[in-house]
């Protein structure tokens, strides 16, 4: 009997993305290697991890050398390292796509080429471009850093020109090292998402939209499938696919969305698997994080279609008591094996049912012993009351 | 912010079963710590792997230390090992039920005990006993070892009397080591198993009944909810009840069961989660990998609902080419990172849909692409053509 070799997958950081990635992978038979910088990394647990800076060559060079291909836990790799690996190694989505969707002002310039209508927005360099920029945008205006910001983090809100000063405090120190850009604040409709993927033969495709709830900038309710996308979805497949054959990308990536007057606008894609499509681990016939390992190590994708409906609770700073998800029918608790801290990922439950309303019941009872009542009211009001 | 421990669950024996259990505890929050013989068992990939023998007292006093509980992967670890570390860390299930269930003759009289019919059955240490029981059983029958028999291993089937001495010279020198039973050979119409799991509380539940095809004495496809099914399962979930509550079992179980004349008889129990049980992780609410991590560790025990239906295919010996499966809408694979070796479980691959009917159309296309048309056909006919 000839020995077999497992294919191993190396992901460039370490937290819940690649321990989900990790779980997803070893029922295909796949290993995963992991480089964090912290030993910490909560993707430790499920994997080996090598503990290293993104500029240790010689790390990197060890980790290229027991790995198939490279994928991304974390977009704010420097592209600099992705480059290198990516001369040793297959590096999915390639450091070219990456470096593309790190930055705020490259990434809606894509969109806006690829005809995907974006927020006005203009990059700002220094104090002036500023005054110039809220001249373009109007107020209520949102300053962003171009590049690193997440969960709402290098983000400033101005409600009038008056909090320029305020705004430029804020953020100002950040313009020279990662750039700025200000946005129009839009008063949507509705947030939505679409998960999708490529694999590396160009095979594309979508999960259905996903409605979002965030709170305080972080995203707190995934409902899927939105209710009400009928007209939408065809829209954003084809834009999803657009930007991806663009970039020649390959594996899983979430592209967020504003809903205006009905429009679909372009707010940021993230070049990973996605808070947004957690829900696809029990919802969906193959999960995100399944057809991410799939695609980057050129296996078929499997079908995106959705089981039924689901809603997921994300758990941000600290996870609430277990029991009333564990005693919730198809309900599944999702730990991270983190440390608590404010602002922190931690976990996310995902609840499915056959159908909307069968889900709304199971949210409704959940939402009464978490304290969650207003945000699951949210949720009924979006699928008709 | 308090530092939180994870609990960990230690499971004696590093195979399959240990390594879905592992990937099932990970989302709980829950690390598992695994003991085999073996460094190479294949649980090792997702785990802590530690190398030792059940006589290995340092090791297992080293293993007790770091674990919240323990529980199996193997029921035949011996009963003495069982029993050591009981009297250091809490055992699931307890060493006495696991004696039970590692003994045929055991086991067949505690399902008599509690109302639950089996073949014809005789225990055998001499020769003469043979004959003696093949007087009683009839022909034909079946003689097995009591203890360590797997996957129809230490089975001998006698046509007639006249296979007596055969029997004897495959199996006799086995019968001062571990016992013999000779069993009647069952004419059955099906073969079922309940999957049924205790929590420390005492809270019971089973899955659907499962309905299964063995070849050469090995589960080769398992078909859920098993068809026509409604008188049965309520008596089968009752005789459930009562062994778990008989042995004061935590955990799960399955109880395989022939079906005679419309009749349960039972055939054998396993003390752990089970290979006609691998269909819950994707075709039911909760797992039995998780249901029975939950009931160990006395977490609330999760619904066990079926979501459609669900065919199990078991790969023996070597993995086909993954690829039909993974192009099946709702279809899963499950490679356990082992080398092939014929009559090792390697893999299995579910395929779930919305209902049988659906279920048999993926279950034919795939039949076709790798040559499994005429077990697949039994199952159409299981279904009522
Ligand atoms: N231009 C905008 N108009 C209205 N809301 C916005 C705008 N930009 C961001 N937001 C809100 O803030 C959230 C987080 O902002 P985003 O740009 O997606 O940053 P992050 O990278 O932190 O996710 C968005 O999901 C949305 O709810
Ligand atoms: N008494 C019997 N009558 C008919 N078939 C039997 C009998 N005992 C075992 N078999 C067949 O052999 C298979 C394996 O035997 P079993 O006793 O369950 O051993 P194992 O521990 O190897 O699973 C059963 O699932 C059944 O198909
Ligand atoms: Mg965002
Ligand atoms: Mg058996």
């Amino acid at each position: 009997m000839s020995d077999r070799r497992q294919p191993v997958l190396g992901i460039l950081g370490g937290g819940q993305l690649a321990r989900m990635l990790t779980l997803a992978a070893a029922p295909l038979g796949i290993k995963t290697l992991v480089v964090d910088t912290s030993a910490e990394a909560c993707a430790g647990q499920v994997a080996p991890l090598i503990v290293a800076d993104w500029s240790d060559h010689e790390a990197l060079a060890e980790f290229a050398s027991h790995v198939d291909a490279v994928t991304f836990d974390f977009e704010n790799v420097p592209a600099s390292t992705a480059e290198w690996l990516a001369g040793r190694v297959a590096v999915y989505p390639n450091p070219g796509a990456l470096a593309v969707a790190q930055d705020r002002l490259t990434e809606k310039t894509l969109f806006r080429e690829c005809g995907l209508a974006t927020p006005e927005f203009v990059a700002v360099d220094t104090r002036e471009d500023l005054d110039r920029a809220l001249a373009v945008t109007g107020a209520p205006a949102i300053l962003k850093t171009r590049r690193l910001g997440y969960d709402g983090k290098g983000q400033f809100r101005l409600r009038s020109g008056a909090d320029a000063d305020a705004a430029w405090e804020a953020l100002g120190a950040q313009a020279a090292i990662h750039g700025l850009i200000l946005e129009a604040f839009v008063p949507f409709e509705r947030e939505l998402s679409v998960i999708a993927v490529r694999g590396r033969d160009g095979e594309f495709r979508t999960w259905p939209l996903t409605r979002n709830w965030h709170t305080d900038g972080v995203l707190s309710l995934s409902l899927a499938p939105a209710p009400d996308i009928e007209a939408l979805q065809p829209r954003a497949t084809a834009l999803a696919r657009k930007l991806a054959e663009r970039l020649d990308y390959v594996g899983v990536f979430a592209l967020e969305l504003f809903v205006k007057d009905g429009e679909l606008l372009g707010n940021e894609m993230a070049p990973r698997v996605h808070n947004s499509g957690h829900w696809t681990i029990e919802g969906a016939h193959a999960s995100q994080f399944e057809n991410h390992v799939r695609a980057v190590l050129g296996l078929p994708l499997g079908d995106t279609g959705a089981r039924g409906a689901s809603l997921m609770f994300n758990w941000i700073g600290a996870l609430p008591d277990p029991a009333p998800v564990l005693c919730t029918v198809d309900g599944h608790w999702h730990d991270y094996g983190k440390q608590a801290r404010p602002g922190r990922k931690v976990g996310h439950a995902t609840l499915c049912a056959p159908d909307a309303q069968a889900l709304l019941g199971r949210a409704e009872a959940l939402a009464q012993t978490i304290g969650w009542e207003s945000a699951v009211a949210s949720v009924r009001e979006a699928c008709g009351g």
